[in-house]
């Protein structure tokens, strides 16, 4: 099958799915609002959602009647720039702040009203409202992220959607996403060999003096080596003891005994990678070779153990169980893991957790991680990001679980 | 005077300033809880705002009362990574999903708690009504970002501050930011250099068949090779007519005649410069040559007019006239320019559009934008970064404002 074709077949997967649960919840339509679900829906990555983080600027409407197509809406700038390959979409568009000129006469003209100083919800919602009426659901039971919008829209959206059923959807696309489809397996594949090529370069590198923000641009122009117009989500690289996230990166100098720790994301067509590494320049101390076997033993407990039809929580309990009897009595957490793939946050749910029924079903992608942070010592970690089986796990990402020193 | 203690007059700057709107509008205390805002406030980058775009997971708190330091509200993860240089701020935590340990008892023991399993906003908003409540203003009236929450955090927001007065702090955020420190100046002044310098390297590389992933790609690597660690918020380079922003970069080749348009911003300390410059392959046809003359006239009727006590509606209508009147007669826009600095959406209130009354001010750090998008043109468009003076203004990047051919 072509990728061109994989593709379709991934949305015309994705549909499907989404009108047996619209029909088991009688909902007439889904809406999407997040920079993540819109383009979940859609297929199109907006620049003013992924790039200028902007919230609620374009909407994506799924129908539970299949004769529908799902309904793009957008402002006529974004607007055009939607691939026509995407022919399971049509496109509605509401004017914003930036003017789009017709002087050839392609479109039939411009748009001549007045454009606003900013983006305007309301419009955007009067052209969802105009579009559910035309559908004949303008009354109907409609789900929406309503807790991820901001409040602001919120209040915009029941001024305009004043006789539709509002209902919470975050559940509806959380169930739908997680079950991945091939092509979307095949993205994290992707995303999760550039993440190891990236940080297969940064290590040759590193030497006594070398910094965390010295690693940072290693692995950067490593990746943009290996590939072009791939894009970093994010590089937690720390070095030594500062083991906190940081946004501008650390300028100490490495020093025999450090542990250098890599926990990496790479994005490929929106699908992004989440694994970790631990490296130590010269020889481990045994306080470090103490934690890390206890990790390991807890790490490969997860990759033996899981597979389809075991509860997230009992992996969470047994693995938890082999840490802290393998050196670690301490150990704690709020889960072990959890699903991935579009969240730009990284993790989303499910959470391989303390109280988590959700079972392990083959076509998830799970990142399984047993971080440690310790004052004094940092970070040690390991994650892997696997794809469940009809029999257990498969590894999507390949670098040794051992504790390598440099 | 040392980048230190600019720094530090920074904070000190923006405290006055804030305390006196707080006097002015009767509030105890205002609360950050946006990345921008989070950040203005504390000095502190969050990771898990910046790089995961989580909202609403750390709080800034800064009170009326003049001997309260600002309250970081932040997960113990997080918090161990604030500077110690942030003299203004005192920490509070919460427990999030990742442990902390403490092997050596470099801070007292670890906390044996339970964790959750993702974040969760009451606890942290819990943390907030108890620091209201020691400071005695748990009955008082505070400022906050409602609007910009997410629906579900209001929700949560509401459960626990049950007895203060909430009130909208959009406008006070608005009006602090709008006029920047000296040291704010010196960031955006880098972060224009750095886009220019990105500009300067690419365009060398420039040539038939480039494409637009070639020329992000080279953006990004001339960025690379000039300054450590300075990251691009967004390239927005085109080629051709395909005008539309785009995630994923255009591979469709250069041919002779394409105007080239860079829209470019890069990150310094959490300030953003947003600068664009157009080019074109060869000789421009007549077409672009008109459109790029009225847009000229428009923007150097910008750079020399704007200046103290100006309202920005009038440098509108008059700019718009000059762009209408030079060739560009259905010329069309909701702005022809916006504040800037920290926000990650590039543009920022006030806007200077039909009906924005604010008046220029020295220490405004403004964009002045004439953009053109046309099917089967492009994009045209040349953007400044400009410092408002006591005499007008000055602008902040370099680069020619001619139509250059390469």
């Amino acid at each position: 099958m072509s990728q061109r074709q994989q593709h379709e077949q991934h949305f015309n997967t994705i549909a499907t799915r989404a009108r047996a649960i619209m029909e088991q919840e009688n909902l007439d339509a889904i809406v999407a609002s997040t920079c993540e679900n819109f383009y979940y829906l859609s297929g199109h990555p907006s620049t003013f959602m992924y790039t200028l983080r902007m919230s609620e600027v374009a909407l994506a409407v799924m129908f539970r009647d299949p004769s529908r197509k799902t309904v793009i809406i957008m402002n006529d700038f974004e607007a055009a720039g939607v691939s026509s390959e995407l022919t399971h979409c049509e496109l509605r568009t509401y004017p914003t702040w930036v003017d789009v000129d017709d002087p050839l006469g392609l479109r039939g003209g411009k748009y001549e009203g007045k454009r606003p100083m900013a983006h305007q919800a309301v419009e955007m919602f009067g052209v969802l409202q105009a579009t559910l009426a035309e559908f004949g659901v303008e009354k109907g039971r409609i789900g929406l992220e309503i807790d991820a919008m901001r409040f602001a829209a919120v209040q915009a959206l029941r001024q305009v959607l004043q006789h539709a059923e509002l209902l919470e959807a975050n559940g509806i696309f959380n169930a739908l996403r997680v079950i991945k489809t091939p092509w979307e397996i095949d993205q994290l594949r992707k995303a999760c060999a550039y993440a190891e090529a990236g940080i297969t370069h940064a290590i040759q590198g590193i030497r006594e003096g070398s910094t965390a923000e010295d690693i940072v641009h290693a692995f950067r122009l490593g990746l943009m080596g290996q590939v072009m117009g791939s894009v970093p989500r994010f590089h937690m690289i720390s070095v030594g003891a500062e083991f906190a996230p940081a946004h501008i990166f650390d300028t100490r100098p490495a020093v025999q005994g450090d542990v250098i720790k890599f926990d990496v994301g790479i994005d490929v067509n929106g699908y992004g990678s989440d694994i970790a590494r631990t490296f130590v320049l010269g020889a481990p101390s045994d306080e470090v070779k103490r934690i890390y076997g206890a990790l390991r033993a807890g790490h490969d407990n997860l990759l033996e153990r899981i597979g389809p039809d075991m509860p997230m929580q009992q992996a969470f309990h047994e693995a938890m169980s082999v840490i802290r009897s393998s050196g670690l009595p301490n150990y704690n957490r709020g889960h072990l893991g959890h699903s991935a793939g579009l969240s730009l946050a990284a993790e989303e749910a499910p959470f391989i957790g303390p109280s988590e029924g959700t079972l392990f079903r083959p076509g998830m992608v799970v990142c399984l991680e047993t971080p440690y942070y310790g004052y004094g010592i940092g970070a040690i970690m390991i994650e892997d990001m696997v794809l469940i089986t009809e029999n257990g796990c498969e590894r999507l990402n390949t670098l040794s679980r051992d504790l390598i020193s440099l």
